[in-house]
């Protein structure tokens, strides 16, 4: 059968987008592409930095509130039925929760088809990448690097600490039938 | 009954991004915003300037082929669904079909309530417009600003010729029960 | 003699960026476009809230520290000097020190040709645009809105409370020679 | 004598950008930043595209014409009027001319004391990340990989095939008196 969705999991910086990016490229079937990033992008601007949506606090932690859960609920189910009616799906996530993130995804997903794929990357490698970058707050690549992979079970893993991204996208696309 | 979707269709550069974020601004629950730029942005980038996939012509004229056309069907249902299980949705896009751009949605949404809003601007000020925002190419603002309305029924209609995105928001925003 | 540099001036949300836009679009020479934006976006992230560089408050107020200022004096004396080597160059600031800011300036450019631009907005639409565009403090706008054109001196006034950045950029194009 | 320009060549995709953020972080003074990309952004959109501006051709080349030069050469005098000026500053640059683009980056300086970096990056690798980043011209980052650095002196090299940003900032900022 053939692969449905792929879902991405790791922590800031550890270099998720590139590898969708080209996963996007070297995969031969067109993959849509979704994230955390551009779910928090359709939020209201008023959810960001409330507690009903979501705060980067100073030092990178990131707590997130009630509106933000239930619209991302929601959200998910949108990104399921877009793959049940025939969109092959690419999606990167934070499981700020672990294992806990793992399972609403797969209680909402059911059925269908998913590659499950970790991306590593060492910490201090990862909170090099976020000053090299300078778009996110200092502090959340080391704090999220071996939370969010907590008792997450995975097809795959890859780690960005020495390999590339493009060659990362084709060890995953390798398993993508 | 609660309006569950709100679908502004207007040209490029009429301001329909402006009115979406003032509305998220203004309207007292969250609501989560997409369109057809965020469905662009989630295509591979093999799929820009590709005739499966969408094409930016130097006069402005947007053409869109077989892969595109499949990925958008089933990224509408995901937003229905999206809608269904209980997020409020804004969707700005541009009805390149005109009335059979609007069925597509309709047969999409189903027993959905949805507000329908056309977003005018008059074609010479939209194109104005284009030029100032300095990121699209020249030419789509004049070539859409008619024909995207064409035998599309609306709920209401705003025209931001003379009128200010926030202004234009709240008039919406009265009619979302 | 040949206009050197054109500077605008106006609060956050005025329009000021737009009207550059059309400015390089209908002047018939290539002029090249700096502002405090692109000079905020050359400085080293740490400097971005923190007291030495630009802080930007919750209510939208922005205060400047020592190194900013430092910076920004080599960076307007860069600009004079591109003008000078025959770059013609159009400046979008916001006269935080109101006349102060424009005799700096004045100081810097010495003898060149500079045209000076009033760009005007009412408060409130200002504060309105501000909402549609989502990715300002809210509150700069109306902050800075009349402050900025305190005791400074133009050639020519813009109001784009009910005028299009076209329409204002082609009546500021007339004035250049 | 202190150090008041640092000038990073390297090709597309070659890793100056991230380089310079790091080097902002890492360096106890604040230093500006400016460079090609920059530069580019501040020309007219009609430039973009212009044979008498920058084209992008499909296969990655990139040619310049008239306009650009001469405001090229204005915007490198501007900048050396910086560090004259005091401002510390960083460039990054990609040496389209090789040598000769060095010789007019040294004439346009003259006295001011200057470290050139030149930054490497293996070809393939380089075109890797090119489609990991995915917004620029494929074919670019190949193209330029080894053609900029010819006949180019430089006080330091680094290459960020297997070396992170950040390491390869410090080794820069170990060099700045």
């Amino acid at each position: 059968m053939a692969t449905q969705m792929i879902i991405l999991n790791g922590g800031s910086s550890s270099g998720k987008s590139g590898i969708v990016r080209c996963l996007q490229a070297v995969l031969p079937d067109p993959w849509l592409a979704f994230g955390c990033d551009s779910f928090v992008d359709a939020l209201p601007a008023k959810l960001h930095a409330s507690d009903e949506g979501i705060v980067f606090a100073a030092d990178g932690a990131v707590s997130v509130g009630a509106d933000f859960r239930a619209l991302q609920t929601a959200w998910m189910e949108g990104v399921a039925a877009m793959a049940r009616a025939g969109a092959r799906v690419i999606i990167d996530d934070v499981f700020l929760g672990g294992s806990g993130s793992q399972q609403s995804w797969q209680k909402t997903l059911g059925e269908l088809d998913v590659l499950w794929v970790g991306v590593r990357c060492e910490s201090e490698v990862a909170a090099g990448r976020e000053v090299a970058r300078g778009d996110r707050v200092q502090g959340m690549a080391a704090l999220q690097a071996d939370v969010v992979h907590d008792g997450v079970v995975y097809d795959l893993e890859v780690d960005t600490t020495h390999t590339e991204s493009l060659v990362c996208a084709r060890a995953i696309a390798a398993r993508v039938s």
